[in-house]
Order: C-alpha cells, then structure tokens, then sequence
C-alpha cells in the first residue's frame, strides 16, 4: 500500500523545498523532486499547500485526576481531538502518587491509554516522592522508554519536591543522560500568598495570577537551573510564562548550559485580563503558571525567535466550565488548574507565521522538529525524510477557520479561544502511513496509536 | 572632664581633614581647626596619626551556644579583644530558640551581656520560629530597638526559614522598615551533599568547603533578593563570601532595590587552602559559608571599591581548637563554625589600604561609618562630628606588628592569623570619653559598655 | 572677624547633625556641639534650617564664543546668579581653539576671569586639537592646576577628537593622573542623520533630539569607556541623558574601572515634550545631549540613588531666545546649543529630596561633596569641617518659591523652568567667610572669587 | 546520467538518517529509504560514512591585490583546493577601490572568476567608497545577486568606512534587504597604537596582536550593531575572533536583532603563541583580527554550540612566506595579512565533533546549511534534498591525515597547521552532480564552476 503526497511544498526545520513524498506502508519511503516519477496506489495533491512533519504535543495530562476530579479529555477523545489538529503524536504525563512506586505508575497510564490512543504517544513520569527506590527505578523507566523526569518546585504535600530531592534526581539524571522537567514556581512562597488572599476575601479567578507573581517563577527557574549546574543534569522548563524566567533561560543559555524551555500557546495570546473577566468566567483561564500582563507576550514571542524558547507544548488539562471550574467559586484555589488546547497548537502556532513572528521553518521546528529530538524520537519523528514514520500533514496556509466550542472535537465545554479567527487549517493528516483526517472527516480511531519508547534528549552536549 | 586630641588627621568617610577633636565627658564637644586654641584638661598627642571614628563590628557572636557547646568569647572578653583593636561598638546577636519568644529571647541577651561589655553594644534577633506571635513581637523588638532580624536559609531543624517563612517576615519587615539580614546559602542542597560526603568517607574539614559551592551561595541570594522584591523588604545579606552571591547584589543593587551585604576578613584574606591543611588544622578556618577559592578575594575587593558590598563584619565567633574543633574529627560536619576576629578587623582592613585596595576614606567608611548609618546609630556613632559619642581611635598607619595567638586578647587557642605581619596599629581608643586603650595597656573593663537602642536603617530608599 | 551660624542642622554628606559652625576669616575654624559655647563677632541664626557645604557646579560655560555668537552670562553675571542659588563655586571650560596652544588658552580664560568672578572658579580645559605640543601642554596645565581635560566625540570639524586623538590624550591622562571628560555622542553618524532632516524640510527644534537618538549617546558613552580601558585612563562623561549611556557607566563601575559620571537638571526635569513646543519655543530646551523622552528621567534618578551618577552639573550656557536662539529657526541645526541653569541647581536638586528621590546627604552629596573630591577641591571645599574654606549656605527646607524669568538673576530672557513651583529656599550664603547672600540681597561682587588651582581627581584606585 | 549514493547516513543541520541519495544530472532526484529499490547508473558506496551537503566558504580572497602583492590562490587554484576539502562553493570579496563604481568592481570580479572556477561561487562586495553613486549601485549589485556589502571600521585611507558612512549604507541595506558585513576593529585607535610600537622599535609579528587588543574589537563590534539598531540593518560580523566581541554580538542577539556572527578555523585551533614564534615564523599568522589569547577559544566554540556564532568561514586570503610575509621583516605592520584554509575548514571542524565540542548535525549546520540560508543559497545549496543541486560529500568520520604543505593543495608554501593530525576526511565529492574528488584524485576543472546569483539573507525577522 502505497501513498504519493503531490506538489506541495515540504517545510522542514532548516527549509522549505518542492517535492512529492512517496509513502509505504507506516513509513516515509522517498522524496522525489517534482519531475521524477513515481508510482503509488494513493495520490494526494498537495497542490497550493505545506507537506509537513506531524505535530508532537510533548506536553499534555488526558484523565488526569486532580483534588478529586479528573481532566475530561480521555486518552480517546484527546488524541482524536489532537489528530483533527494536525498532532500526530502527544507525550503525556504518568503521575506518581506519593508512596507508589514509578513503575507500578508507568503500568497504571499504560493500562489507560494503551489500545485507546488514536496517534502515537510516549510518556514522561512525575516524580512525587524521591527516595532511594523511586531514584533507582528511574534506570528501569528510562529502560521502559521513558527518559523525562518532571518534577515540581511547587504544590507542597502532593508534587512539591525539596531541593535536595531535585538534587538527588539531578544527580541520577546526570548519571544516566535523563532530562528533569520543571515545575518552576515558588510554591512555597506562593501558597503564602494564596492563604492571605483567601483570608482578605480576595476569592476572584483572577486573584489566581496575582498570588503567583511572575517574580517567583523567575526566581524558581534560576534555583532549578543552578540546582542543574551544581550536578551536570539537564533541565528542561514546562510552560515558561514569565519574562523573568525567560531571561534566567537567556542567561543560562548563553553560557552553553543544557538548559531548555517550553511556552505554551495560552501565554502567547491570552493574558491576566482573560482571568479577570466577570462572572466567574475568568476561571476557564486557570492554569499554573497563571495568565501574565500582556506585555509578557512579547518577549515569549522573542524566545521563539531567539531559540531561548525551544518549542511550544499545550499543557492540554481540560477540565469543564460546569462542575469543574466551578469547584472554585468563592475560593480561586479550589478551580481545577488546566486550560484545553491539544486541538489547536499547530494553528495557533501557524497564525505566528501570518503575524510575522516566526518564519514558515521556525513554525515546523517548534511545533514537531524540536519536541521530536528533545524528547528522543527523531528522526522517527519530527521530519519529512526517508525512513521516518509517514506521520504527514497536509496543511493549507490560507484557509479560514474561527475556533469555537461548537466545533471543537475536545471534551470539554468551552473554547479558550472562543471567536477566535485564524487563518490556515489542516487538510490532511497521516498518522503512521494511515489517512486519519481529511475533508471526510476523521476516519482513525482509538488503538491505532502506539506507544513510543523514547531515547535520550538529543540536544545535550 | 575634657580632651583634646591634638595635631592628628581626622579622617571622616567623605575625607582627611587636619583638625583637633575636644571631648566633653562622652561626647565630642568639637572639632577645631589647627589653629584654634581650645583649652582642655587633658591633651593626646595625635601627631602623625588618624583620628577615625570608633570600629563597629556588626556581626558577632559571644556566647553563643552551638551544638551543645558554646562560643568562647564571653561579652567581656569579647569586647576587651574589641577595644584592643580600635572596635568600640558591636552587634550581636540574640538567638531565638524553636519554641521560645522573641521578647524572651531578648531578655535573656540581655540578662548575658547587660553589665557585662567593656564597649556599647547593640543587638540583632535571630528568628528561628516564624508564626503569628513572632511575627507580632517583631514590632515589640522595634521598639526596644532591635530592628535587624537575620533569617537562615540553611540549618534546617535549627534555623532553617522555609521561603513562606521568609516571605512573611519581609512583609512585615516592609510594613514596618525593619531590615532582614539572611544567611543565604541553600542548606536544603547543601545537606544532601554534606550526607553523601560522610556517606563516601570524605570527612577532612576541606570537604566543608567542597560539599557547600559557590553557586549554591549564589543561589540563596538571588532567592532572598526575589523574595524582597516581591515583599519591598530592605535585605541585608550576611557574610557574603563568593563572587556568585556578590554578582546577584551588584544587579539588584544596579536597580536601586534596599540590597546590601557585607562580607568578612577571613573571605579576603584566607581561602579553601586553609581548609585543606593537614592534621586537622584545616577546622581551625570552618565557617558557614565556607572559605573560597583564592579567586573570589580579587571580587570581594572589588565589591568593596565599588560600594556592592557597603561594610565588613567580622562574624566573630570563636571555638577552641581543643576539646571544640576537635568535636568534627573523623567528621567535618560536627566541627563547631566560627573564625575568631573581632580583634583585627580594623587591622586587617587598613592593610587593604596599605596594598592599594582602599582608600583611606573608604576603609573608616566600611568599618564604622556605613555600619552606624546600616544599623541606625548615625551620628550617634561612626563619625568624628561635634554632638557623637567620643568613640574615638587614634591609629599609628605605620607601626607594624605581627597577629598571633600569643599577643591576641580574644579568649581562644589558636589564631586564623597566626604570624601575618600588618602595617597599622591603634594608638589610643577613647569609647565614649573614656581612655580604655592607650601606651600602656586597658583602662576599660566590663559595665563601662551600654546597650544601644538602635534606629532604622538610614540607607533605604 | 568670626561669624558664628547657630542653630541649624549641618547636613554633610554622610550624615545630619546639630551643630554651630564657627567662621574666622575666610575658614571656618570650629563645629561645636549645640550647648558648648563660642564667642563670635556675628551670629546667624540658623533655626530650622540646614547648614549645608556651598555648591560646586562643574559644568559651566560663561562667555563661551559659539558659532559667532557667544553666551550671555559673563564671569561676572554668572557667578553672581551662581551665588544667588547657592553654589559657590563653578568650573568652567577654558576651549581651547584649533590651531592654538592649551597655555594660552588657559592665558585667555585668565584673562576673562580674573577680577571678574563673584565666587571662587576653577578650569577644565577642552582639548581641540591633539597633537606632539597639546599633549605635552596637558602636563603644563596640570602643574597650573587645571588635570581635567575635556574631548567630543561629536561636532567633527570644530571640537571632535578621533579616537586615535582620544586614546593618545587618554594615555598621557594614565601618566599624569588626569581625567579625561567626555562629551560622548557619535557625532559622526549624528551628522548624517541631521543633514538628512534638513534636506527633508524637517527643520523644526524637536528634530534636533530626533536626530542625535539615545543609542548614539550610548553607544559613544561605551566607547569612550572601551578607551579608557584599553589605556587605563579616568574617564568622566559630561552631561549624560539617556538611559543607554547610564546603562554603559554602570556597567563599567560594577567592574570597579575608573569611570564617572555627571547628569545636569535638565535632563531630571524636562524632556523632548519641551523640544516640541510650538512657535519656535522648543529653541530654547537645545542643547546637546538633547531631552529625552520621559522614560529617561526615572533612570537617571535611579543612577544618582545607586551611583552609578556620582553628581549633578548644569551645562550652563546661556544663549537669548530673541536674535540668539531665533538663528535658528528654519533649520534647527542652527540654534545655538545651551540651557541656563546655574541659578537653579541646588534649588532643583532639593526638589529631589522633597520627592522622595534623594536622601538630604545624597543632595548635599551630589551638588558638593562629589564634586569637591572628583575635582580635587576637597577639604577645601565641599565639607563642613575644620579648616575648609567657608563656603556655606544656610538653607531653608520649607521656603517656597516659584522660578521665572522675571525674578532670575542670571543674563538671559527666558527660564527653562517658567512657573515651575519649588519648595526649598537659599537663605544666606557665605563664600569665604563673607555673606554675600542673605535677606536683604546681594552683598558680594567681581573680584571677590579667586581662582583656585585644583588637584587630582580624588576618586581614582 | 544518474549516480546513486548508497548505503550511507545522510546528515543535514536537523538530524541524521541512514537513506540513499539518487543524483540526476546535476540535481538531487531524490532520497530513498534503505530498502527502497532505484535504479541508477552509477552507484557511490558510502557504507559507513556521512553523506553532507558540500561545504559553503563564505568568506575567501582568491586573487586579491594587498599592498602591491596579490593573494596567490587564483580562483582556479584555490577552488580546487577547496573541493580536495569538501567545499563545493564559495563566496569570494569583490573590492572596490576608492574612486571606482561598484558595478565595474563587479565586472573586473567576474572576469577574474568566471570560467576559472571548479566549483559554483558567488561574490561579496566591498564598499570602500560610499557616495550617492555607490549607495545606489548597491540596489544593482542587489539586481546582479550580490546583496552582501562588506564595510571596514579598520585600515583608513584604504578600505576604513566613517560611522557616517556605515550609517548611510546600512539605510540603504535597511530599504532594500541587503547585509551589511563588517568588519569589526576600531583601526582608528589600534593604528595610534602600532605606530606607537613601531616607534618604540617593536617591530616583530606578535606585536600585531598586541596592538590590536581584543577590547578594540569588542568595541567596534558594539559600535556597528548600535549603528544597526538605529538604522534597522541586518548585521553580519566577519572573522569574529575575541570574546568581547562574541559578549556583544550575544546581547545583542538575545534581544531579537538581526545580527549575526561567523568565525574561523584559525581563531579556533591557533593563538597569539602561533604569532610569537622565533625567526619571523610568526608572520605566518598574521590575519586581522590577531590571533588571540588561548582562553578565548573555549569561549568561540561555546559561541558555536549556543549559535551566537552562526557559521564558520575561513577568510582564506594565503600569502607565501617567502617574499611575501617577508615583506615585514623588521615591520610587522607590512606583513600582508592573511592565513591559507579553504582546503581545511571541514575537516578541521569535524574535529570538532571528535572533541565533543559539537554534535554531528551542527558541524553540517555551520558549515553548510547555515552559510546557504544566510547567504540566500538556499535550499539550492546547504541540503541533501530533492530539487537541490548534486553538491555531496561523502566523508569517512574515521579515516586519518597529517596536515602539511607537503600534501595541501592550495598555492602557498607554508601550512599554518603544519603537523596536525586530524580523524576524519572527504572520501567523494560531487559537484553539482559531477564527481569531482574521490580515492583516484582530482577529476574536476576551472569552469565548471558556475557564477551564484543569491537570495537576500534567510533569517531575518
């Protein structure tokens, strides 16, 4: 079975070229210059549009339990909301509950996601609890494809880890070539703030964003990274929303220090005003870090530019408006923390291309060529090349979409970015060798997607 | 009862000036021109020599208890070797223990040092236990003029604040314009690394040094000048000893934050080498942050120069090498911390200007004019002006002498400056009116000193 | 004769306190304490009010010939105006021409001077033309008291020095001990931009900030230190306005090279919005650096708190707005360049202190003190103290008054600060011992300043 | 006429995989996976070796006249010299001399290059004379695909631009999308200091470094990317050689602008020890910038690693020791200026991936991919991709050689890395689908090299 993807334009990080993509079987077989002949079972015209590398999403929590609830997007339902969005393949957290064990965590996701992904997926692995079994049985996870390491420098009695754990981590991580993930906010400093307000009646969404100044994801990101000098290991930073913790990356960067980071795109469009809109509706917009002044968005969207930011994940954590963020009412602290997303990166992504902020290649680099050599898949994934998985997206730079709830394929009630008009849309989606999305819609399903033992960071030097 | 000091260069912080100094009982009543004749019952011949205000030392501890043993400086001694070295005020400080009361505390300081110190002393409180009566007693010391409250970032059990700690005492340190001196270095890394050293059989002092980097020095302090810029609470960082914490002073102090520091004689003039002598004599020079490389003293000077570290404090707190250092053999983390100083800082310090470190000026200015104007005692003390205390040295810049345990006056067994030779000697100290030092030995004695109720900070802005 | 000024506050520049001064003759001879008594022919009453070192301006410019014209205040009216605010000392540029000899330049300056001047002055020289002969003549000047010479980076053709010019002068100021000062803008690129808005029809006086942008100041200002540097030369950049260049000095002084820096009140107080004025107004807020935007001014105050600006100058060069500034309308480029100010410092300066800008010493600090030692006039000037000259003001704090043209005193038809409402006020003012300002008006006269022969920059290490 | 590289492991700038490569004439056809059948009529074995886009010298002197002598690489010379080495492009200086046109400099290049060539080239022009004229030739050299136009800070009288002059052609380059290159030494300031040293009678070759200290190009480097900011100009420094220089060009990158920085081989591997060897050996190394300090080369290949520095050219510009270098015997500044390298740029920087200094994929970045995107090659050049030209190099990452005079190509009788004992080397190199270079030796020949039309840079923003 053989797919020909014709006269498009085949964007790859370093560039764009005209070429016809010659797919067999789960895999791509050929590139072929536009003249030469090729025969195939299938064609594709790509007439007019962008042959790119599928999308990976390295940063997403499907059912998700938190403080009593659960994120609303199954394995299921998140990847085929994914897949409609031109993401071919999410790596989504396993979460350690203290005094469990990694690797009875790591089956426990398998026994959730696996045979229900309709992309391919891999797995980072929270760590809650360090001690001399959880800092052992990391060899056996990075064994078990899973190299990543998230922990949190906030939320005490549940993920907050000490620094001398981080230490401790840190030097395992060294030690076998893993990459720590970081949570960089000062929760404990935080938590504080948070129970002052509480205490003054300040209960208001957007009371959120003001008990976590930016000041102290700053602070929290320059402590992780000279955690990670003082032991060698590799840091890499989820969702950097704040200038000051951009200019810490900056600096750590600059001297050659394996040091990365990831935005998202709600801290590339929305803002702390999102979180104070009225009626409550200012919760839709929780998530930690919080929602920043505008005048952040600048400078994130520099990171991307200047490679201080590396790529761009979702941290995709669906919780709907009713019952859900609802929880909070009257206390801002109890509104589950999370804001959907999966869907729409590559999108959101794409109209940073329209604005002028990224070139077309930049676009594709942080969107599927990075995360894919961050995070050990490449050149599996992340590229259009012989040999690599026939994960393809046809994309079409000028069409017109508005995004909306009404017609998300998220499980969730309601669009962050309601109204919202953009230009450029997925056409076609291979996962894998296999149509998944077109015109006709979805034609893929739960149990295609396959689990991805990842490799090591490919970045560090 | 009046002297007049006469024929010497009175040397102020802003400059030299030729003049005589008559002192009315304890006060200097004047300062007259050459020229000018002033009548007075006695005369000091000050000819060839500085006239400087009184030494303040900001940073000791006498009789400190520490790991079931105690500091060996009772405030009697320790203030006898203090006069003897052209010192005339100091700061201690008063320890809260976990449990106890702050104003308790203070009383027990005082029941120590009340009627007991040869020169005016003043007190700093130590918060170990930070919780709502603390944090209300905090206003309490204020008034009774304790305004200075040090914190720790390491010593967890002990000392240890955690950072939401921390955050409420700047709170109310911003709210009533008293100053927060920390310790910055993170022992929460540290104490892993101190547990793995013992753990692989490292136990000489040098591992002292080598289990408490730099960078994680660095690291508290860019920690503690974030939670000050969250909270608007003055900091003060104690003891500062590595080239990393000074850079994080000098950026914040470049924005005009109420950032200072100070550091200490063992940091410019000893190094990790001392640390590293054979047969233990490396515990003689164990101290919290430990001694650095040679290379941070070029730094440390220049931080002088340049006004990013404002004075020098001798964090005097001295163990005998018998029977206390001894405790750590065959562990370096049981070597009770402390250099003895008190005694030669102004010494030491004259000899930065002896190499062409400092100048003249500049060496009254970080030895008793920025520490009375940091710690509220402006004009009380710490300048030669009509109206101030006569806490007044007469110092011979030529005279040479040689440090060693055998001339010292401190109460302890060894000396950190055994047999450095030193251009500059005092002549004469006069605290408060009184000749306590002069030719012919010590005139002053315990109950002379008085408690000095001290005024805010004079820096902030 | 001895004048006694009693009851006031003497604020030096490290600190207040209570105090009589003593005046005999031209010094003053005696600081009392308040209670002790002293015999005095005169007693000024000084109640309330401050008793502060006079003010060294030392940046002005009195009959500076400038492209045909010359500037209005003379030694004589200038120095009056001087005096009536409260500075009792200028120094002025003597401009050497090209083709002309440092010496008789310095002969000509002389001979203006001399006999003319109100209050005591002193000389920088601008350095036109460096050549075998001029940097030979440095060392002349130098042994005439006059080691602070003066170079431009910009106005090519008249004043401007190459940068080979410059390195040559800056390497015989590291063998003398000279400091070189700086008028660091690129005038080189400047002139391009200039010659463009002309040939554009854009000649109105905002263009004249618009075509020297900030960048062209920051980017001389790190030149100039690049030099200095390379030669280990003092630098001293003159009349600094922009934050970039602020940017350039702090980053030098963290370093602890020998660079400094002055602002004038100007660029504290008013901004390119005062160049934009309508009918030709804006001519007389041209000087050069020029206003900057608003942004500007809280940098500055920032570097004066921190600094990293170590004084406050005026730049004073008046020139009439009627047949003088008028030349230039039609093409900015022809107005001639100066804003009066020399009356106004002190009082401006104050205006800092009632904003919460600056602490009463920093003032005293930044308009004398500094000065004095930077310009190797201290302890003959810039102290209260024994033995220095009596130059002193008594200053009321809370005197209000309002600036204009009607009431100014010095020699020019309009004031940069029209209506511009202060509080703090020169009551009396003495200059060597004689009062020649106090109630009842001006007492003083030409011929009563004398020249003063200055020594070395006191600051260098 | 199609070949088939076979077996080998295909390395671009984002990542390796193992694929065969089938040339057509002179175009990449296509890239196949391993087990994908194609037929072709040749078949290259590259079964254990890397199959890279031929390198791109962006910076080489071919035939340039140089204070009456003339660089002795003829194009034909020193293109096949650097198709031995794997470089199958190059951009040579087109240099205008004062008082000519550009486009008749373009002309007499093209005479000199066309038909001499073996492989493609294109040109970069040199401003030496910046006029109206000149300014608007530029727009035609654009036109004639040279948008690259060198400017000098160094060597007045001859090449030496004023900031003027930068100004008005980086306006020009800022309007029509030209770079301007630069290069980045104040020659002002170091012709004052070589002068100098030749009057003192220090006339040997390692006084050529130590008259061009590193401060002077930190400062220039800072000076152009000012000049850049106000005018928003791309900026490109050449032979970037001090870590001064690299601190600025990082800042400034960090904010987002567009500046860019190559360095080269030399500044790499050799030093100022090379430059002080006995018996005039030295002159050998003369280049400028000087070779530096060893302690700035770890800060160059960090610059490397961190992308500071973009690219690595060779600013090959060879002058034989005898007769020519020796033209400085006794004067070190009539040393023509200029070390050989076209030849050894790629292996030279492979072992930089045998060091651990850079990964696989960067070497063929900074070598290749980068020089086409920046240089507006791209993706004609810089890729192994369908639609590109057939310029490959097969290379053996594990073969070894000695480099020496006795075995490079180049027309120069003396190799600057004499001796020096490398792993890695080119196995097979095509040249626009002709082979060129493979184990029989050199099958290539001036004029099959064809002229390169370029695109404007590809990175800017």
């Amino acid at each position: 079975m053989s797919t020909l993807i014709r006269g498009g334009t085949v964007v790859n990080a370093t560039g764009a070229v005209a070429a016809d993509v010659l797919v067999q079987g789960e895999k791509i077989a050929a590139l072929v210059a536009p003249g030469f002949e090729v025969q195939a079972d299938t064609v594709i015209d790509a007439t007019g549009k962008y042959v790119i590398p599928g999308g990976i999403d390295g940063h997403t929590h499907m059912e998700m339990p938190f403080g009593g609830t659960s994120s609303v997007d199954t394995f299921e339902t998140g990847t085929i909301a994914a897949a409609w969005g031109g993401t071919t393949t999410i790596v989504d957290f396993a979460v350690q509950a203290k005094g469990t064990s990694l690797l009875s965590t790591l089956d426990k996701w398998h026994s959730k996601a696996d045979g229900n992904c309709a992309i391919d997926y891999g797995f980072h692995m929270i760590v809650s609890d360090v001690n001399d079994t959880s800092l052992k049985e990391m060899e056996s996870c990075i064994d078990a494809g899973v190299n990543t390491f998230k922990m949190f420098m906030a939320y005490p009695g549940v993920f907050y880890a000490t620094d001398g754990e981080i230490l401790r981590a840190m030097q395992k991580a060294r030690e076998t070539g893993a990459t720590i993930m970081m949570h960089a906010e000062n929760g404990i400093a935080i938590d504080q703030l948070v129970a002052q307000a509480i205490a003054n009646g300040d209960t208001d969404p957007v009371q959120h964003a003001l008990t976590r100044p930016p000041e102290l994801e700053g602070e929290a990101t320059s402590r992780a990274i000279a955690l990670a000098k003082v032991t060698g290991a590799p840091l890499y930073i989820v969702h950097l929303s704040a200038a000051q913790a951009l200019d810490a990356v900056t600096k750590a960067r600059d001297t050659g220090q394996n040091v990365f980071a990831e935005t998202c795109p709600q801290y590339l469009y929305l803002s702390i005003e999102d979180l104070a809109k009225p009626d409550f509706e200012g919760s839709k917009y929780v998530a930690s870090p919080p929602l920043r002044p505008k005048e952040h968005q600048g400078e994130l969207w520099r990171g991307l530019r200047t490679n201080d930011l590396s790529l761009v994940s979702t941290d995709h954590c669906p919780f709907c408006f009713k019952d859900q963020k609802e929880l909070g009412r009257g206390d801002f602290s109890k509104i589950p923390n999370g804001i959907p997303g999966v869907e729409h990166r590559i999108d959101l992504l794409h109209q940073g291309v329209v604005r002028g902020e990224l070139t077309v290649e930049r676009w594709v680099e942080i969107s599927s060529t990075t995360p894919a050599r961050m995070f050990g898949l490449y050149p599996r994934k992340g590229v259009i090349a012989p040999g690599a998985d026939a994960d393809v997206v046809v994309y079409d730079p000028m069409a017109r979409q508005t995004l909306s709830v009404e017609t998300h394929h998220m499980n969730v009630d309601y669009s962050a970015y309601e109204g919202m008009e953009l230009t450029g849309k997925v056409s076609t989606v291979l996962s894998r060798g296999k149509v998944v999305v077109d015109d006709d819609g979805f034609h893929g399903g739960a149990g295609h997607g396959r689990f991805l033992g990842r490799d090591l960071n490919q970045y560090l030097v």
